[in-house]
């Protein structure tokens, strides 16, 4: 079992069969202790943070699966915090995908002369590019085709796909009286081409309150799975 | 005859008859008295550059008339650096369309890790809400329907008129061995709600190159309208 990648949040290793386990550990993404799905620096660490996000990734994982949307999960343990998943190649060096239902954060700073904070948006959609030097910039269906990362049609897969997963995410917080506002998906191709969902489903790749007060990442996960 | 609007480049007039004078000055865009077409001060005047840029405006607008292609020009006296037009409004607070046939400039800014400098593009549309306050941010297809500044189908048609337009603007500077890598184009609606070609289209708008070494706005207007 080699260790193939150092992740902000994971770590990841091949194992000998062709298939991968993620890590997840107590890191979450921020800046100076304070919790942001945006950021590209681990701002703090919380204990019982990886299991969390485990338990709430294999929660939706199984989801998808029951529902046919393909992802890359296999199985998880969560006592030893892993989840082994099938291979899947990243689209360029990485992409991150938003469903937004909400105005809030990136969408407020860049059309906040168009939009105001918390208006409602209609599973909205949108790319950047996992690019830390260039600020994770966000990037068009035609500018995608163009440089090669994903073509028109596997971008309107990816877009539907999204847009599923992220309301089957809406209605089972809703159960609980969570509103999501927006939720951040990553995707990649398995061996067979399969556009697949990978990499977590998390309080910490999304954001989401409870009678107007935002619901920290722990919270969220300890409410849906009842643990 | 009221003055409505006060531009960097520009000067707008109210006239009795329902349309409107453009005045254009010898201020360009830029810092520090560097020229720069996507700056969003003025750089730098120029004795003679309001005259050169409505010579080239109005002669591509010209063209754009033969070919069908819809822009609010009524005439031009090149004496007073006037040019009248029919009313048109902006879509939203106004838009800038940009085409590009060589990756340069914003485009490599934001997804450099994917293209180099120079690139070949064919002739890729992207368009930026005009917000000086937010960088002047990109925007996709779907956020301008789903924040009410175009529908998909006027995006649909302002894409196809802005590749005709820079593919125009794009021959007719290959006849002189110029190579065009970027245009900036702005569109409006007329009374009628038909999309067309407004502003201008002069060497402030664009990147052009001779033998590889840029060719500045004066300079660009003198080779193509031979003055």
């Amino acid at each position: 079992m080699n260790e193939v990648y150092t992740g902000k949040t994971k770590d990841v290793y091949a194992l000998d069969n062709g298939n991968y386990m993620l890590q997840f550990k107590d890191d979450m993404t921020g800046e100076d202790g304070v919790f942001d799905p945006g950021a590209n620096t681990v701002g703090l660490s919380i204990e019982g943070a990886g299991k969390a996000g485990l338990r709430l990734t294999t929660h939706f994982f199984k989801q998808c699966r029951d529902q046919g949307i393909p992802t890359h999960f296999i199985e998880t343990d969560i006592d030893r915090q892993t989840m082994t998943v099938v291979p899947a190649t990243v689209f360029g060096e990485g992409l991150e995908v938003i469903c937004r239902f909400r105005a809030t954060g990136s969408f407020i700073r860049r059309y906040g002369k168009y939009a105001v904070e918390g208006q409602p948006l209609d599973a909205f959609v949108e790319v950047t590019l996992k690019d830390d030097e260039r600020g994770d910039p966000p990037i068009s269906r035609d500018a995608l085709d163009t440089l090669s990362i994903l073509t028109k049609a596997e971008y309107s897969i990816l877009k539907d796909r999204t847009q599923k997963i992220a309301t089957l995410v809406k209605n089972e917080l809703a159960e609980q009286a969570i509103d999501l506002y927006d939720i951040k998906l990553e995707f990649g191709r398995d061996q067979d081409g399969e556009i697949v969902l990978i990499d977590e489903i998390s309080g910490g790749n999304m954001r989401a309150f409870k009678d107007g007060v935002y619901v920290a990442p722990l919270e969220l996960a300890k409410m849906v799975t009842k643990t």
